[in-house]
């Protein structure tokens, strides 16, 4: 018995970190965020529950792909995230759990929130969850909600051991439905990108040039570049700015540019807001071209 | 020894979940909710604490009761919520503990709070906090911070299994304050009810018209419904539109009327903003007619 | 062997509380603030993570130094708050550990932020962070995220217990980087003060005018006060109102002083704003004068 209790024991520190991180577009000014953990708890009450966001804007898969991205390489192996921006809820779109070779699970809609991930952790398995066994008893007949009834269920289970990677449903192919995305281009001594996103509290632009890439100008901090932005065809910005490792680098309220905390190349104001102040804004249409410049 | 040690462990494993939960009208952008989550730590370090919102619009107390009733159902039995939405802070009102026929806890002032909850989860046992007893120390000197003082502490000693419901002080009557509120209204195929709440983050409309009242209808999904929306005497929105599972039933931008995931009768424009769209809120005044309609 | 299955178990019991609390000016629309605790969950995944408030205004160290101090003394000993508003990130700041003489931890970076706990809790011992040896492991090539990479990393190690206060870096000098401000004035009656804050969920008014130094005017509950409040040399308002226990003392709409739950003087509307109804706010420029007034 001894043995016994000090297996139970010993197990019990050795187990699975069993941690859930939540995403969703819900807001939490409403009750659906708590919902879904108290179905999480009611699965396991040892589960560690956190938050990603909630303040995906309404829809928006692409930032729902880029905040996965930009988050899980942080967090422990075996971390299950659960993301619900599900502008298709109740049609044709599979639900499943993403196996990334990181060993991180993704657990929600397969509509493109996954694009990122997939890629920069590459694809272990993907199963399609089996709402037949998968689904939180007597949730039937609601049918808008599979955040709650079907995702933060089967994540929690997920997370706390009780079903492994085969339980989920049936293997799917390896491949998620993924979201166009240019990719940057180094041409002649000049870099051009695009800029997904922007570092919304501070108003900093991230592009979506990655340091290797950018290295091909062959560049040392302390140099000037010169810097075009785009929105479609119409230059909305232009100015030479010098690579700084920090926004210090530079006097109050100029310019620099910089490699993000992802370690993309990024354009700011010192102690100031570089998209407010220049109209520059994220998106599809947005473009940017670097070359290196002159003092 | 052994078997004390024994029972130690298992007592820890067959222990209560631990779990309590906060709801507030502070927001987040100051100290408050931190300060009580402290005292509860404090109190516990092995609680588990979550938040519903603390976005309640200020003194909002039907809100603070319409999100009690829409989460609580979804967290384990024993779990204990602590609501503070507390505009008579000091005045007459009594801090109660309601335990409810589900085995969940309320912890708060019996202010109305407890209006929707009480109904559906049915009343167990009411206690009024004895503050002699269940206030944090050396506390008496603040008069306006309930929420911190009285209400953390106390629901943090519940949740822990510091202290029983009888230790919480005297047992009132089995009834809390309570705000009116219409019932949804069947007569001669057609149904009335009123608009408690949005679905705030993507302007999706709520009735307080459950899905039993609205089977009276007999419809089947597919029918299409005429829906009437009128702010006091005045007609606002009218127009025909599918009952539907979900969003996707329609095209993108058509209403739809659909069971939420609270199944009430709700209003939506598929993946867009029905409430802004039609200039229809929520609040005592709206109110609905629906009936079935012609294709 | 059974010894030390109890010595194990008892150790557990008696362990630290491993709670970690971080405050920021990041707001939650985007991954930061998930990233700084996927770091420290993968530090130690049994630590209890905590928010204060992730909506510190952008670059304010005041009011980052303000909420600690609101805060800090309702969480237990041995806390630690990881506090990241750092405009000067990459700068020549040093960042630090404090440790208070209440036994409570701070972590970040010392540019003002702990002015104020580091006056009402006392100052025991400070450490600088030896980046050499408390950085996440590859993280050297970003410059702009200390609050992932130094912060969350250092603070989860003190918390979990992995390292002591020693282990964080050289001990320095007994003094932090502290922001001036007014103190509050007793003379002739009269007490002169500031306006540190507003609580602006409620648009309440905060001075900076403790409650040992308000004694020093001989007020009973329900006198009347003589409340004058300038910006800058402008008188923006003078009312005459009571001095209440709580909200309820006075009419809906009505104002009055009361002590808030610091136990600092403070003005309100009954279920009103009192702030935004008579265009007062807080800052530097704000400030009060009190002496009793007349029925």
């Amino acid at each position: 018995m001894l043995v016994a209790l000090l297996l139970l024991y010993t197990s019990e520190i050795y187990s699975q970190k069993k941690i859930i991180v939540f995403q969703t577009d819900f807001g939490v000014k409403d009750g659906a965020v708590s919902a879904m953990k108290g179905v999480a708890m009611g699965v396991a009450a040892d589960l560690k529950i956190f938050d990603l966001t909630h303040e995906i804007p309404a829809y928006n898969i692409w930032e729902a792909s880029y905040r996965l991205q930009q988050t899980a390489q942080y967090w422990p192996t075996g971390t299950v995230f659960v993301s619900v921006v599900d502008p298709g809820v109740g049609s044709e779109r599979k639900s499943v759990v993403l196996k990334t070779k990181s060993g991180h699970y993704f657990v929600g809609p397969d509509n493109g929130q996954f694009t990122l991930v997939s890629q920069s952790l590459g694809i272990a398995e993907i199963h399609e969850i089996d709402e037949a066994v998968n689904r939180r008893k007597n949730s039937g007949a609601s049918y808008t909600f599979h955040g709650r009834d079907v995702y933060a269920y089967t994540g929690a289970r997920l997370a706390a051991g009780i079903i492994t990677l085969e339980k989920v449903g049936p293997r799917l192919p390896a491949k998620v439905v993924a979201i166009d995305f240019q990719k940057p281009v180094v041409e002649n001594g000049t870099v051009k990108g695009n800029i997904p996103i922007l570092d919304i509290q501070y108003g900093n632009v991230w592009t979506n040039i990655d340091g290797e890439t950018f290295k091909k100008l062959g560049l040392q901090y302390g140099d000037i570049l010169q810097v075009e932005i785009f929105n479609a065809d119409q230059k909305i910005y232009e100015c030479n700015m010098p690579y700084e490792t920090t926004f210090s680098g530079v006097e109050t309220g100029k310019p620099l540019c910089y490699l993000n905390s992802l370690l993309n190349v990024s354009f700011a104001l010192n102690r100031g807001n570089f998209s407010e102040k220049n109209k520059v804004f994220s998106g599809p249409d947005w473009s940017v071209i670097i070359k290196k410049g002159t003092n």
